[in-house]
């Protein structure tokens, strides 16, 4: 995985004019109760969908049955299927529906499309990083990201390198990341939590694994009452409404378990927004 | 009222750090269903208070007792206590809330800072559309902005004088501008349905009055359904969450009342989010 595959999935992306150019919001840090310089909002939960997810899946685009766990809400999934897709929901988790998903698969001999570890999902997540960039007119400081499988984490550090500090961030009870650094390899971890919906994989991908152990250095863990809290902020604060696996940076700068410098520019990747609205007020 | 005034309240409103450069998002028409080269959404929802009111306010800069109806919503009443006002709630209406102020105000002898038709809240709104043509890298082709006692577009319309056109959109149950047009001035009107919390000014003010008839051709007005519609399509679609008087810009696109021509840049201000999320739902 490297920058030249990414710049390939951008022009694959932009030539379909499906995937949106989302905004890149610069703020002072006092606009968000943290004494840095800036906090760069790229406010990727106004994708198409909801979410980042689009920019893998249309870098490889094809007709698809998807694979969704029992504990997805059912706004995402009304979603696939509203952009097209014929959707099974089936098992308790995430990895209960990949199996049954590698059961197709191996029935119907279709293209399996992995959600995060597959070069083209991991290289069509990236194109976010390289469109903060441009939009940033430079690469921020840090970048802090959620992690799940990995897939978005993936491409952002694939495309920054070392040319930004790519901190991973993870709820404690979805410590895919975490576990595998303890472990010095990839592991299954139990998963539950108020981002089990989105950050719920059960084992870091073997791409993620890869490049995050070279290009990122930091991976920190959060405890659901800060998250809900900082989604909450979001919305009270802010105006945006998305779900808690979007609020992991503001929760990791608001409880000081990440401390930007004071000339800092840190920025936040805000996703998703597939949510129940009632669950904000 | 002048583009002097409205650069000498854009510097106030800067000096003091706490009013926000909201984004512009530059869409291609098709994102929104709409046959045209771009929309530009000037995302004024995120601004601190989740309207463009506090850019008039800060223009002022003083400690407040600020006078609604009843009919404005809880979550906007405990924003103004959040920022520091000292709120009394009193009359059904926005006229009825105005009276009580006027007579607390000959009592106290407090200065007076009218809702919209002050010079100085024209020139903190007239702000906005200053910042997007400075994000726009120019003026769009035409501006559409939601109407009630015609602060804001008083203030637009000032700032872009005849380089775009500016549409004024009412609710067929609000329609102060239309209402004034129709009689030669501006009088009274009737105001209820779903925006009467946010455009529901009961008579147009004499600023907006004497800017508009000089500056704004189209005074268009949007039944209660189309409002709402576009409100939802803009959660839905968007995962924008706004009143429904932020949403009449994508109505009158949607429904065909504002018919752009095919290479047009068309601009909608959105602007509110002191809603109850659930109401999305």
């Amino acid at each position: 995985m490297n920058r030249g595959e990414i710049e390939a999935a951008a022009r694959r992306i932009e030539a379909r004019e499906f995937i949106r150019r989302t905004p890149l919001w610069k703020l002072p840090g006092t606009a968000l109760g943290v004494e840095c310089a800036e906090v760069w909002l790229k406010l990727e939960q106004f994708q198409v969908g909801g979410s980042f997810k689009g920019r893998g899946m249309l870098n490889l685009g094809v007709k698809c049955e998807v694979f969704v766990p029992t504990v997805s809400s059912p706004m995402k999934q009304a979603k696939l299927r509203e952009l097209g897709a014929q959707v099974v929901v089936t098992g308790a988790v995430y990895a209960e529906a990949l199996e049954a998903c590698l059961a197709r698969q191996q029935q119907s001999g279709a293209l399996l499309t992995h959600a995060y570890d597959q070069p083209e999902v991991v290289a069509g997540a990236g194109t976010l990083a390289r469109e903060i960039e441009g939009q940033g007119a430079g690469a921020p400081d840090s970048v802090l990201v959620s992690v799940g499988g990995g897939g978005l984490i993936a491409g952002i550090a694939a495309w920054f390198e070392q040319r930004a500090r790519v901190v991973a961030l993870e709820p404690e009870l979805a410590p895919t990341l975490h576990a595998a650094r303890k472990a010095g390899e990839p592991v299954d971890v139990a998963v539950s939590g108020v981002a089990a919906d989105s950050l719920g994989a059960k084992r870091i991908g073997a791409i993620a694994w890869e490049i995050t152990q070279r290009h990122v250095r930091d991976s920190l863990l959060l405890p659901d009452a800060a998250i809900r809290d900082a989604q909450l902020w979001l919305w009270k604060q802010m105006k945006i409404a998305v779900e808690p696996a979007a609020a992991l940076g503001l929760a990791a700068l608001h409880t000081g378990v990440y401390r930007p410098r004071a000339d800092e520019k840190v920025c936040l990747v805000i996703c998703g927004a597939n949510l129940d609205p009632a669950t904000l007020a």
